[in-house]
């Protein structure tokens, strides 16, 4: 890590000035000593891993740096574009006709809830069946082989079987969708925030993820296949709102309605909670967890079509699942996991144990920083070392068979033999034991890691040996660790759970020790509050995920313990390292935008922050003008100003509109222009629909020939502009325009000057490359928006 | 009501032009047809019941109307001030001291939640010993005279019991605080919307609430103890956040970071939360109260401490009573109410039944829709005739005497016995029935409502008499919606959930009767969701209390039907007639912001709907001019733009600022101003503190000397002005103002033209006004803010 450069402090200037090379365009408005920058506060770029070599690098490397020496996202614009033919829909469109929009809204959300609760369905029961088919086989082996001796041959079998298995589901991901790769939380935080990572709604993405979470799953990686469930929600909400799939090439012709990104983000956060309800049979904790990642400003509208969604997703679970196992009307599925019943009356808790609860939270946010860590360093020398697919998959097979070796070892050399009377074991295995009995380790290894979650929950009071317990977390902690950022698709959420839950229970079985057997230390309970400490320290979520741990319990008296918990390990994790998520968002320098400005911005202004100079358009503009600015691949931009006066004599100038690079290359692709000798002429009419159709993928500059006459002619944009875009003067506080940005969803906010002459524009990037560190305000170096 | 004023409809022209005095004065610019006008809305202004003889009047009459021929509710500011006094301060507070503050917030919060689960608490230990007593004098007293004959004696002590409870708990309502009449919950609403009504979140106030909805319920009127726990917990949020109490006169000399507007909502935000949390043990559906009803911008960190102060709520609720009832670690009370476990396994659901459901939703809007309307017309008889406290005292004892004799007179004459075996009644009552029977009517009206509704729940099949029910429901129907607008303190939760069950229950026996008793048909679910159907029909919530009903019971797999009901249930109440608390709310014509701007609305742009002129001040003002302008009683204004050049030859001027009334009085008040001849001289400085001692009753500006010499003093404003108020351009549609306002929680947003110059302001007003009725877009008449 060559280039960690600290940039120096400084007080009283544009702290642009410094590295723009721009800046000497600057007008004279823009130079000079702010009463924003007398506070002086601090400014440090962070070097240790965000310098420019990774800036543009995805979470998997190669495969992203490849598509672009410079990868650009583009961010998402939950602002409408006001434009007059946006206003003349609206004003024709009478309430009746707003009646039907609104009730196709929410049949899409049912529809979306229908698709996400099926395909956890498809996921849950082809995992069921080929697992299940694996852990018979190997067993036979095993058993086999018992008697017989030459136990290496079943160790043999387990390992190739488990990274054939994981190799395909490895080759799909690295060769064909890499952003499949993962639990897709991330990505769809980032998306939900704002932030579109290429290809992370399509079509082919879902089908690969699915294909890969069942692989991972089955191939016996410490993974769950819940968290991918998020993601798939998230691109069936995106695919069927758009009422087209470009992956497939069919346009439906219906929903055109919603093809913008304001609708667009709804349904995705709707697709997003209905995954979290089919994965964890919680439909409040999805409608929170949509919230909690993407909401900026409620709307109870919107948040209730969200409930409906999640609601109908685990109501199709349900129903399915229940039908599939035999006892049609039962619902008792509601989830991909469910944590089991806990009975308050066998296992309450009381108010001595509430500092119990809290020390667990404070180990479970150490562990989990540790977690957090090892994978930060781990991911960076993936991302140095393992950049070609070819070597991902290689790896990804590796930690297959290590994670199978050290299963079978485990077994091995573990004499812990139980009765197998009594016990709901699936794949007993008596290896060494005597009849009757059964290797209590090998349940742990094998079996589905949700089994083993509730397994840890459930079991009685000494079905685990504390060695047992204590070799398998230690080994499931670095196996997990290691396994997490593999090329595949596979959550975090299972390995965390089960860690916890079993160095919980080691917890409980020793508290129960130490105070020779009191009733009240069920080690379930313990297993249940390890689990929790350990995924709230890993992830850092807070709110939506003691919600959904209620809901997976069923039992909302655990709500007020979990909480703690939750809390405690998410305020002793932040102290060393932020969360998983955020940390590989932060990899991958997305421009993310946190809840509020940091707090101690209030000494920045708008006038330091803002992008400068603007390049802005003339209301009626040449052509020429128009294809050159956006061909300029240099400036990029995605949004122009528009202006009274004449931009190419002073970059000052009256604001009228905005517009953005993706309507003026519609306007291009249809020749929505005239000659400038006959300005009287009406130019072409456009409609809505025109740039509809386009959306989302605008076609680039390059691909639109204009020939030398026409770069001569004028093209009028007062028609196609958003008269009214939301401005701040140049005198606000970082914080206020943080706000206002952040609670409108805005991509471009225009700075103005007391004339409201543009001097300034505020993109995404400028915001969020302000954070608080542990010395003050610093500022990340982000990839190009 | 003789004033059904229905404005003409209008196409092209400012609609204000027609009504506003002041049109003449307006700038050329803000005349001739906007282009918004051309969708020709048709604009009507509602008369049935927002005509100027009420505009001004309060739920209750008289008390309101008398304090003020028109009163005038404040308006929160949900955005701070940020001028040069606060950006020094925020720029001198490090991040230490940051994270101090952050720290008292979560401390305030947990203050919050143990105040307000105390409050609970001793509402329910006073409720439960005091109406036990009553119920068990009048129980001998029945008993004694059944034998001897003159049952007559036994119904006049009865009723003359209940009507000097409920005496003393009207007196003290009607004549010390009127605004804690009711659930409070309206009120409430308002406050976290936006809109302050005098004295709503006092220390009085919480004094009567918790005295009055005691009486209430001992009085045995057809009410609960439940919504007026939202009410008290949001005044203890205030208290406790603001460090002192203006009631007791006591300033603590903490938390002075949090007097202001924005805070001090948050704060009462979780207050709520709280107050449902207590209510109905359901910490997440308080937090999504909160949201549901106040919450505009959605921030996590605010969202995690309403969530712990509602989790703190319940637990000190349970804790406490748990001890009370001697099962100290139990644990089993989180709530006032608790509708007792419905186990999955006993009483599922099935898809066959989702339609009847549905069907009970239907019955639960029409009824709920009905309640409303009665409620409505009664509301407009006490408004025009029952003015007077004593009236009112009269009325609510006359409604108590009432309900004890319908009670009487039904358990008279119903002849429906049930074995007092293996059943759990409190107070059984012989009267007619043999010797170990007791009288199944006299358990409805013998009873507090809230044991009424979990007996409906969870007694037996059988245990009660079709007949029985149907008459309880029609008279509880009756005299719940007599009640609701008593001048009493008392809530409409637990009376809308009793009928409901009751209905709901004789639906469930209906169809076991019809289906011929199939094992399905458990009554007991039917009356949740009849109790589920008849709330959502009168009060139309709809997320929240999913959550609240799902929490209540502790059973996930309800939801999703529940959700179908209340879903029902809105649509068909809607289209009746609108929620209980919304109509009292409109009654008062209170300025509500929902939470879109009507869909219809794209027509009308910030040109038609601001007001105008403005009254702007300049930089360096004269402080004469500012005191004429603040004495001003027709104008009233809150704020004032600030502008460079001189406001009195135009209306027309540059922006530079925005400061409030209430900054303009601490100046005067605190003589900030300099001589005319001395204006190199540095005025007095002030500090926020000063700003923050007078917050919020800022003195009326009558009360402020200012002599003749001064009132020719100059005032500088820049440095107490906001420097960067948001503003919008002329051309933005109402929608996107709409937005833009709520998103922020504004007050004031001012409307500039292209050059930065002020045309015009919007305040809550100007947008409350506009509303989607059945004919289009409607324009109330509200109450001056």
């Amino acid at each position: 890590m060559a280039n960690v450069a600290k940039k120096v402090s400084w007080s009283g200037r544009d702290p642009r000035d410094d590295e723009d090379d721009r800046a000497g365009e600057t007008t004279p408005l823009l130079n000079g000593t702010g009463p924003g920058a007398a506070g002086g506060a601090r400014q440090v770029r962070r070097g240790w891993a965000h310098g420019d070599q990774w800036g543009s690098m995805g979470l998997n490397g190669d495969q992203w740096g490849s598509m672009g020496s410079l990868w650009v996202y583009s961010s998402l614009d939950y602002d409408n574009s006001e434009n007059q033919l946006f206003l003349e829909e609206e004003r024709r469109i009478n309430h009746a006709a707003f009646r039907t929009v609104e009730i196709k809204r929410w049949v899409i959300c049912a529809m979306i809830g229908i698709l996400t609760g099926l395909v956890a369905c498809f996921i849950d029961i082809v995992v069921e069946n080929l697992a299940g088919l694996k852990y018979r086989v190997v067993k036979d082996n095993i058993d086999k082989f018992t008697e017989k001796g030459g136990l290496s041959f079943s160790l043999l079998l387990w390992a190739i079987l488990n990274a054939s298995v994981v190799m395909v589901g490895s080759v799909i991901v690295a060769f064909i969708e890499p952003v499949a790769a993962g639990s897709g939380i991330p990505q769809i935080k980032c998306y939900l925030n704002g932030v579109k990572i290429p290809h992370v709604v399509r079509l082919k993405t879902l089908v690969i993820k699915v294909c890969g979470v069942i692989l991972s799953v089955v191939g016996g990686l410490a993974v769950g296949k819940e968290g991918p469930m998020i993601h798939s929600g998230a691109v069936i909400a995106a695919g069927i709102s758009q009422g087209r799939s470009t992956s497939l090439k069919r346009d439906f012709k219906i929903f055109e309605y919603f093809r913008r990104d304001t609708e667009k983000r709804d349904f995705v956060s709707a697709g997003a909670a209905a995954g979290v309800s089919a994965a964890f049979g919680a439909p409040v904790g999805g409608v929170l967890f949509s919230l909690e990642e993407g909401a900026s400003f409620w709307n109870q509208f919107l948040t209730w079509r969200i409930f409906f969604a999640s609601m109908i997703s685990t109501f199709t679970l349900n129903s399915v699942l229940s039908v599939y196992h035999g006892n049609a009307w039962d619902l008792s599925s509601p989830g991909l996991i469910n944590f089991g019943r806990f009975d308050t009356e066998k296992m309450g808790y009381t108010i001595q144990e509430i500092p119990i609860f809290i020390f667990m939270g404070v180990v479970g946010g150490i562990l989990g920083a540790l977690f957090n860590a090892l994978n930060y360093w781990l991911t960076m020398f993936r991302i140095r070392y393992i950049h070609r697919p070819c070597l991902q998959v290689i790896e990804a097979m590796l930690v297959a068979a290590v994670t199978a070796a050290v299963g079978f070892v485990m077994i091995y050399c573990s004499r812990d033999c139980q009765p197998i009377q009594g016990s709901s074991v699936a794949y007993p295995l008596q290896l060494f034991c005597a009849d009757g009995e059964y290797n209590s380790m090998a349940t742990a290894f094998f079996n589905t890691p949700e089994k083993s979650v509730v397994n840890l929950f459930h079991d009685p009071p000494g079905s685990y040996n504390p060695m047992t317990l204590g070799m398998f977390t230690l080994m499931y902690f670095f196996l997990a660790c290691w396994t997490y950022g593999l090329t595949v698709s596979a959550g975090v959420f299972i390995p965390s759970l089960l860690i916890g839950a079993a160095w919980g229970r080691l917890f409980g079985i020793s508290l129960s020790y130490l105070t020779k057997g009191s009733i009240w230390a069920d080690p379930g309970k313990y297993a249940l509050m390890g689990a929790a400490a350990q995924l709230g320290g890993i992830v850092r979520m807070t709110l939506s995920l003691t919600v959904i741990m209620m809901e997976a319990t069923g039992n909302v008296t655990y709500g007020f313990p979990i909480m703690l918990v939750l809390m405690t390990a998410k305020i002793v994790g932040d102290y060393f390292v932020e969360g998983l998520y955020d940390m590989h968002i932060q990899l991958q320098s997305v421009p993310f935008l946190h809840w509020e400005a940091p707090v101690t911005s209030h000494s920045l202004t708008a006038r330091e922050v803002m992008s400068t100079p603007v390049t802005c358009l003339r209301r009626i503009e040449r052509v020429g003008t128009v294809v050159d600015i956006l061909s300029d691949t240099s400036s990029n931009h995605n949004g122009f100003p528009v202006v009274e006066s004449n931009p190419n004599t002073t970059q000052v100038a009256g604001l009228r509109g905005l517009i953005l690079r993706s309507q003026l290359i519609v306007l291009l692709k249809h020749k929505v222009f005239v000659e400038r000798a006959n300005l009287s002429l009406v130019q072409r009419r456009l409609k809505l629909k025109d740039f509809r159709d386009a959306y989302p993928r605008f076609p680039p500059i390059q691909s639109i020939h204009v020939s030398q006459d026409e770069r001569e002619c004028m093209i009028d944009l007062s028609e196609f502009m958003n008269p009214s875009p939301y401005t701040v003067p140049q005198e606000a506080s970082l914080p206020r325009v943080f706000k206002l940005f952040r609670a409108l969803g805005l991509r471009h906010l225009v700075v103005v000057n007391n004339h409201n002459e543009v001097v300034g524009m505020v993109t995404r990037k400028d915001l969020a490359r302000y954070r608080l560190g542990k010395e003050g305000l610093e500022e990340l170096s982000l990839a190009q928006t």
